[in-house]
């Protein structure tokens, strides 16, 4: 009874270039078979200069890194990262730094930029690209800020926050884009890349 | 270890005035303790004639008829309607009718429209608000719009698609507004509306 990935021509096995929780969850919403491995990349080593670059050429380094291993599996691969004023924004290497980022992104608009790469050992097919997201927040007081740290959420976070949290889903005022981008792999467009990297050689 | 709770001054039990799963979900997402009550309105019955005046026409008839009932407790109501070029578009009558539905959302942007009502015994509090959400979908085949179909999922909701299904998640391209609006609680707002209800007299 499971539906969607029978529309997708994928015959070989599938690997998720991830170690995101929350990327696996948003898989497995689409009813996909796949596991995880995690590619040994430096996600601080990148020469692009533009955020949808930069997410383009991570995803690519990953996608490249785990389809050496295993090169009759489909590997899909994503990079998410969030970007204020083009300033990127890392996971808060403390509360303090939690505080900040977060008082930052209030009453303010950012951008959540993720990179997709697919690749399909049986036609030899590569897809790569990337959605962008624009994500506002309301103005937030420090009180709430401060309980939303302490529930240890933000820490393991790029933007310090999780739009599927308690919290992060009253922080979010709008947001104009794709949602699942800012969960962590926006699924239209990982779908319809999916599609075609599923089609047969037209010759 | 209830965190978002602690910043509402909500003293008494809360009944959430709808018998839908999504909105027990949602509400539940923020941690808030609550019941549920179905309301007994005829939905079909309103004499607003614009999208978020009947959305709060119906949200305020169902907290009333619930505060009747239940006179000591906090009562939260929503009604979320679906419209399409203000043609309002309601739960599928069949198959087919899921079909055009969905044919006429595909390649274009409707409107969803939440309606809440919020009512605080302890101090008379009332607060009546909506929410909108612009929701754009990529063009759909045939195809995949019967499929979908098949799987049941359209036939018990509004505008016959849930943005959180397999396939509704990758037949929406981008949404400009509340996620959890097009879910069916924009969670913002309602927490927003708590905050308030939950304000103690000023004198």
């Amino acid at each position: 009874m499971i539906y969607l990935p029978n529309l997708l021509n994928l015959k070989n096995e599938i690997i998720l270039a991830s170690a995101s929780p929350r990327r696996r969850l948003l898989l497995n919403l689409l009813g996909i078979n796949f596991s995880t491995e995690i590619a040994n990349i430096n996600e601080d080593d990148f020469v692009s200069n533009e955020p949808e670059k930069i997410v383009m050429e991570l995803a690519h380094k990953k996608a490249m890194e785990i389809s050496k291993k295993f090169s009759d599996k489909i590997i899909i691969a994503a990079d998410t990262l969030v970007f204020l004023n083009n300033e990127l924004l890392t996971k808060p290497i403390d509360k303090n730094d939690a505080y900040s980022i977060l008082m930052k992104l209030s009453d303010n608009t950012h951008q959540v930029f993720t990179g997709i790469a697919i690749y399909n050992p049986i036609n030899s097919k590569y897809e790569l690209d990337y959605e962008k997201t624009n994500v506002t927040f309301r103005q937030l007081d420090e009180k709430e800020v401060q309980t939303y740290i302490d529930t240890g959420s933000p820490m393991d976070k790029a933007g310090a926050y999780g739009i599927q949290d308690d919290f992060g889903a009253v922080f979010v005022s709008k947001i104009d884009g794709c949602y699942y981008n800012v969960v962590g792999l926006p699924l239209t467009k990982l779908y319809l890349m999916l599609k075609k990297i599923g089609e047969l050689p037209s010759n």
